[in-house]
């Protein structure tokens, strides 16, 4: 094994700074799940170029810590950089926070408080474990990304439904006099009707927002803001401050009652207010509850966003039907697909598009590049799941499509995953339920056949922000900001995505994106159903009707029905009769 | 109005203690659902009769709120008391602790902290609250019903499966060191394999026990127990000490670390070992879950006891069958079943009969009386919801049977019911999953009609205890204890009885008990099932196949084939071919 030197540079840094443990992670300032290019910094250090883990580093040795999605890559990128790697959810394995309280209990456990949770934070700190707040390796990274300082552009009100001064306004009314810490970029570009293009495919910028009193102030440096903009900003009476002034600023807070949502809020914001006799109130941050509810405007264009979208997808669903497919692979295909969308009405893509033949359908998280990926077969099938970003609304869809022929048991499978998600999108229910409520609908059908799929059933989706947003969120499982307790609410979208992976063998999934909205109100009290935003068919050839019941194939045909009525005024001749003949009734 | 001589006795007791407004409501000293009748005292002071309320009494004005179930009632019986009656439910309507927050804010509140529990006092006292705890109202109450004094019974091991000292040894060593506070009569009745009559239809006794470091201390009158059972207790180490040394002995207690479930100890307890250097775990009790996951001897019984139930009700069912329905009430029906379960194994019902005709059945908590009954129709339905104590185990089913004719919406509902609780009965889960989970089921298709019932799905059930006991706790609504976040495990007794209830028309409830069983094991975990423990048929000739599908068809015809083949070695040849007929496939 080679010595690490950039590891032994960083080993260097901890003597120097008396730190016995040096803790990396993979988050930006902001808590994002995408972050900015500038912020792969553990794979500098390990090689690691997945999205999500831990390192860890002590004198003697080096850990990563990764999840199922992870454990061969890792293995593959990081053992010969002399990195130990941890594989989560195997026997025997620890959690990092376990791991450091079983091996570093007494150490002084450096890490960057900026790029770490409040919450987590405070669980090292009740572990009674040492921590030492410093970027230490930011200095060593050689040729480092650079922060991207693009200008940000306007989304008018047309598209928002709200201006900038209605969210503020709203906001303060509701903190009541109470101070608010914005460290969340979705939070951030909601509020000020703002898009930026720091991250890639969720269309945010890095800046920080202090609704502190009455005044707001917005940390983001003034050339990334054109005049326009700035004398928008001015006469909505927002403070503007640059980027870095954030946290001398917050050392400036002093009384206050601070609302801060733990895991939203880097730890190095906590630590800044601490200590001057701050109240610290814990909750999820107001503006979760605000951008999550879409407004009227909002849901007009999410809906108009779906209609193009689904343009693109039966535009590339005809195109794949009609190609050879022996001259064509992964990447290609999500080339096209690019531009189908692209070179209609989206700006950009709102994640790296997932398509994967068969065995590679398996992988939930697989992406082909140019350099990897699989050529496409006469038989079998390909899982797409892709989105775009519209001035109107995000889109995030998933559609299962046969290259040729498959077996009885995929045919079964399909038609079990694509039941599943009807079961879900067809339901009516009370006011008042929440993710973890409805779950089970996405998968009773999926365990009768001792099957089950390891990840939620839905997420939340952004308004031309990230495609994933919580809440609300459709699971069962415990998470740590607990939002699949949170109620779903009208105005809420919310993907609707079972699945089954068959690991080595094939991967399918379906995902609509459902609008919450209210049905009858009587005695019992007020109803709620979903309507389906998402407009594109689903593959009729893999459907096996033997698995379907009356309510389902019901289902199926109004909305392959309404998919027919909402895109054909878009379409071509040409691409109208494909489309009628891909959503016959069945 | 008439002066209410006993509220004056009280306000005057009140002057006396320097209390401002005295609180009472219809809990014992342990928490209770069902309660001894020494502690009906809100009937003495107001007149009410149901099971649960709360008075509060000032100077000036009595108030007694009531829920839903009672508000019509309440009127009858409090206002010639002079006790105005607060509708919880309704618009405006505060619940006692946020009436005494609005008009009571810096009075001295009395109470008996013996009858409320830990985490109801914790609430006044975050409210600022000032509080007295004592019993000013004992003293004034005229030929009060004592407490029973009978000698208590042993569950023998045959039917426990497990003795004394290692249900002792198993708390003791998940206590670790730590002591722990038991008020509730189901878990010590559990606990020391004993039963008693303190409490109609629950064969518990009261009871305190302490488990202090090593030892274990039964608080109870030494003339309750006889030698045979004295002389095992002693045999297992355990410390006997008089009912009434509860809470002197709790003031011995000092620097402990004590477990308390805050929902199920009395106030007084809490404060009794406060201020004595003792720190306090907040947490459901282990007793909680060690009764409700019943072990192997317990599960052969209770499918026993269900078998013998089955058995009385087929004979009940024959038997209304036959009978001339306008000669018959519901309480004489309700008479004749409990015959019919007495007559053979049942040592007791295990709650008071519903037993209701028609529009009396949308009456979730009817019960017939000797005086207030309605007859048999010649038409319509009877609702039997009903249960008995066998030594084998505790049961609760509930039928809708028809009289004669019915609507053809009547039957689109009972169908509805019944599907919905096959729904929940068939499903196959992965293990971990919890009550709030899995409720959705046996809802979905009554909301599909835009009805929903206003109650849980599920209950536990004890074993030859309360025919209530959580966790587990089949519900999407939220509780106070959180039990349907808990999870269901492998030996958990639950009840499935979805409804529809219609005011004024009907009301239909089909009701199973299902116990969690383990199904396969594979590489995507544990999955879990029920088996359904309830054996007696459902009505044929309330069904109306056109809202039942495949699955639903085949689990009905293969659930009434179990249980005519589990109920025919028990019958005559007359009652078996009845039960061959009614248990006929559709």
């Amino acid at each position: 094994m080679m010595t690490n030197v950039r590891i032994e540079a960083l080993r260097k840094a901890m003597t120097d700074n008396k730190i016995d443990v040096y803790y990396l992670n993979t988050s930006d300032y902001h808590m994002s799940e995408y972050v900015p290019l500038h912020f792969k910094t553990i794979e500098y250090f390990s090689g690691f170029t997945g999205s999500l883990a831990t390192l860890l580093v002590d004198q003697e040795k080096a850990y990563i810590f990764v999840d199922g999605r992870y454990h061969g890559q890792a293995d593959k990128q990081c053992l010969e950089n002399g990195v130990t790697v941890v594989k989560l959810g195997t026997a025997g394995a620890l959690n990092p926070l376990e791991f450091i309280k079983e091996n570093y209990a007494g150490k002084i456990i450096g890490l960057d408080g900026k790029r770490t949770s409040v919450s987590f934070g405070k669980k090292m700190k009740e572990l009674g474990l040492k921590i030492r707040s410093k970027d230490i390796y930011s200095d060593l990274i050689e040729n480092r990304i650079p922060l991207v300082s693009d200008k940000l552009f306007k989304l008018d009100d047309e598209y928002t439904g709200k201006t900038r001064k209605e969210k503020l306004n709203d906001l303060i009314y509701c903190l009541d006099g109470r101070t608010h810490l914005v460290n969340n970029l979705e939070s951030i570009a909601y509020l000020l009707n703002l898009r930026g293009n720091d991250i890639v495919y969720t269309p945010v910028f890095l800046a920080y927002l202090v609704v502190y009193q009455n005044d707001v102030y917005f940390f983001i440096d003034l050339e990334r803001l054109s005049s326009d903009i700035l004398d928008e900003l001015y006469a909505d009476g927002i403070i503007i401050k640059p980027y870095k002034e954030y946290y001398s600023f917050l050392k400036t807070i002093r009384g206050e009652t601070v609302i801060l949502d733990e895991n939203k809020v880097n730890f190095e914001s906590y630590l800044s207010l601490t200590n001057r006799k701050n109240k610290f109130v814990h909750t999820i941050s107001p503006v979760e509850e605000m951008k999550s509810i879409k407004n009227d405007v909002e849901i007009k264009n999410s809906i108009q966003a779906h209609i193009y979208d689904g343009v693109a997808m039966v535009r590339f669903l005809k195109w794949l039907d009609e190609s050879d497919k022996e001259e064509l692979n992964e990447y290609l295909v999500s080339e096209k697909l690019k531009e189908f969308r692209l070179g209609y009405k989206a700006f950009d893509l709102s994640f790296n598009s997932i398509v994967a033949v068969n065995a590679n359908a398996a992988m939930m998280h697989y992406g082909p590049t140019a350099e990897n990926n699989s050529p496409l077969t006469k038989d079998g099938i390909i899982l797409v799941d892709s989105g775009g970003q519209y001035k109107e609304g995000t889109t995030d869809i998933t559609r299962t499509i046969a290259l040729g022929e498959t077996s009885a048991e995929f045919k079964k499978h399909f038609t079990l995953v694509l039941k599943s998600m009807f079961n879900l999108s067809e339901l009516k229910f009370m006011k008042g339920l929440v993710g973890k409520d409805i779950d089970i609908l996405a998968r009773k059908d999926i365990w009768e056949i001792g099957i089950d799929y390891r990840c939620g059933t839905g997420h939340g989706v952004g308004h031309v922000l990230s495609v994933h947003e919580g809440p609300p969120n459709i699971r069962y499982m415990h998470t740590e900001a607990g939002t699949e307790l949170v109620p779903l609410k009208k105005g809420n979208i919310v993907s609707d995505e079972p699945g089954i992976y068959l690991e080595g063998k094939y991967g399918i999934r379906s995902e609509n994106m459902l609008l919450v909205v209210e049905d009858e109100l009587n005695e019992y009290g007020q109803f709620m159903k979903f309507k389906t935003l998402t407009m594109c068919p689903f593959d009729l050839r893999l459907i096996d009707k033997e698995y379907l019941d009356k309510k389902t194939i019901e289902a199926l045909n109004n909305y392959h029905k309404e998919v027919y009525e909402n895109l054909a005024p878009y379409l071509n001749e040409d691409e109208k009769e494909y489309l009628k003949k891909v959503t016959r009734a069945i």
